[in-house]
């Protein structure tokens, strides 16, 4: 079989282990093409490791060498966009860490320029779409059976972590290290699914905290509220400091509800009736037999599905998929320019939260990297 | 055992329930001095179920006729205030129903008028304070089981009404009628016992929704952020339109967290150390074994408690109290001063979704009314 050789860039944390799911033949279609870091100490570490893979410290040569059909952006979150542009430019295929970028404007200059090149693969590393519960829901919403959706709620408190995760370098968790804290680092998985399931609001409201129990300037806790512009709301929480957290999902419709406890178990309850049509021929006599008498349940059929959860399995199936598109078209489980809808909601939330009011998206761009810039320069 | 005798302030749907169970001896230390209705055809339906109790159609006759120790004030919520002032004044201990009012303002005034009268018994009818899982929940908080409070969460949309029922009076889901929707017929309960057990918020920013399902003025539709000032958050929701409405109640804490299923399951999970303490020494490493080794469940301890609902039963309890507090003292469960909590909440949140901002508590009571006559104004 052919196969597309991949230029690692940044061999960190996440750059490292695509290296060695790679290396250990874990992707079918993708064999390592050269790594790239620009930190000199890690040449010591790739000749160690992959000793026959050319290595680089500029990233630009790496494109430039013959050595690389594609390349993923293991590298700082500022850094995605005009990496992959560079690659793009020279016929390299692109595959964007997430979150795409830190602001939408960075975001956007990409996926204009990636129009340019048809051709060329340009994808996203949303692993999360991967996972066949997401899958699942996205389908049944996709297909009506829950309705039209009224509320989407989804707290997902699970990115706990400690101080010493964020000191353990001096750029994480600041403004100008990562333009964020678990908005752009934790949470972009679950904004992508809520709004490739949901759709995406029309404004926001966010309540965020910044420091709140951590060390940081960044926010560690997030509230916020969606509104879908067609009366439809939602709510969306995270936080990095609840070492209990909690991951539920309630997506609620005209004709049913689903609920996802720990991305895990769903529950879909589908309504016999739709719930304007029992609204308008139901006495109060007959609301108070269904909740006293046969209970609700009288009402609904109730479906339970459990999965389980495998999650490097995730990674490697998006580099596959990200391969299969490059060698005969598969469709892209997620397309690079899906980055920008996270990115967007991310940047509304920090918006909303830095104005305290409710913003419309898509945002006023300029004013958020205004702000940004600002808290990038309160830091120095 | 001596008994006070009560007059019951309109005999509708909650009045006809109390004046039920004093009748049937459910309610050991009252007894019924008189029925008062304003509305001439509820005199025949008294003299046919209670025909041996006095009957008033002008409530200040019956407060004046000697017949009546106390009051309950089972009439339109704008009337609780002003009716509750008249009792009071001519020494009649006085229970009001909930909401205590529709505007701030008016509850105030009966909150300073009850204070010229020590001596008098003043009361309100929140009866999910006797709810024992709800007094556990208060005790756990006061206890300081689970550290200082973070985050509230609470969705509360088993409020299901069908279009029928807000047909069933003109008055009814009207501003001018009732004041309001869910936030001052169904929630005020829930938003009650919110506060008693997490304290008020300082601040709160609601996104509610007019008319949304139903076709009524009022709102059938909330969502709120709390903030509490102090770097705590909260989240409340409830509306009427939730066929399969979800009750859940989460409250995380330093060293714990709460969640209430369905008003009748309690799960209490007690870190063995404080969040703070583990944020501070545990590592990356510490936290992947944590996660993936030995389950978070090595880090706090687990109690399920369940509880049976018994509805009526509640009712029957607040009323035995008052009486028992006008007999010999017994200590209130809900003192009627309490009921200015929730309707300040219930306020904060319709004047922040009119204009669209975040409100801080105490809020502008003339601006609230100013909005809230226009309102009125406007459906005539």
């Amino acid at each position: 079989m052919e196969k597309v050789k991949l230029g690692i860039i940044g061999l960190g944390q996440q750059g490292g282990a695509y290296a060695g799911f790679i290396k250990e033949g874990r992707v079918s279609n993708i064999e390592i093409g050269a790594i790239c870091d620009n930190h000199p100490e890690k040449r010591q570490k790739a000749k160690e490791e992959y000793p026959d893979i050319p290595f680089y410290e500029d990233y630009v040569e790496m494109l430039e060498s013959g050595d690389v059909d594609a390349i993923v952006t293991c590298v700082p979150h500022y850094l995605h966009p005009e990496i992959g542009i560079e690659a793009l430019k020279r016929n390299i295929h692109t595959l964007l860490e997430k979150p795409a970028g830190v602001y939408a404007k960075q975001v956007k200059e990409i996926n204009e320029f990636s129009k340019t090149k048809p051709e060329l693969t340009y994808a996203i590393m949303f692993n999360q779409r991967t996972n066949e519960l997401y899958q699942k829901i996205k389908e049944i919403i996709d297909n009506g059976e829950i309705g039209a959706i009224r509320r989407t709620n989804w707290i997902i408190t699970t990115w706990w972590r400690p101080q010493g995760y964020y000191d353990q370098g001096s750029w994480r968790a600041t403004w100008d290290g990562e333009g964020g804290g678990v908005l752009v680092n934790q949470a972009p998985h679950q904004i992508d699914l809520l709004q490739w399931i949901c759709g995406m609001p029309e404004k926001v409201y966010t309540k965020a905290q910044y420091g709140y129990q951590r060390n940081i300037p960044v926010e560690d806790d997030v509230t916020t509220i969606l509104d879908y512009g067609n009366g439809a709301t939602g709510v969306f929480i995270t936080c990095t400091h609840d070492v209990m957290g909690t991951d539920r999902l309630e997506i609620h419709g005209d004709k049913g509800k689903i609920v996802v406890d720990d991305s895990k178990k769903v529950t879909i309850k589908r309504l016999l009736k739709p719930e304007k049509e029992m609204s308008a021929t139901m006495t109060m006599h007959d609301v108070m037999k269904l909740y006293q008498g046969d209970g609700p349940g009288a009402i609904y059929e109730e479906e339970v599905l459990e999965f389980a959860s495998v999650w490097g399995a995730q990674h490697i199936a998006v580099l596959e998929n990200f391969a299969a598109n490059i060698l005969n078209g598969t469709p892209l489980i997620a397309p690079g320019t899906d980055g920008i809808y996270g990115v967007e909601l991310a940047n509304a939330m920090h918006l909303s939260s830095w104005l305290n009011r409710e913003v419309t998206l898509p945002i006023d761009e300029e004013l958020y990297l205004e702000e940004l810039n600002k808290r990038r320069q309160q830091e120095k």
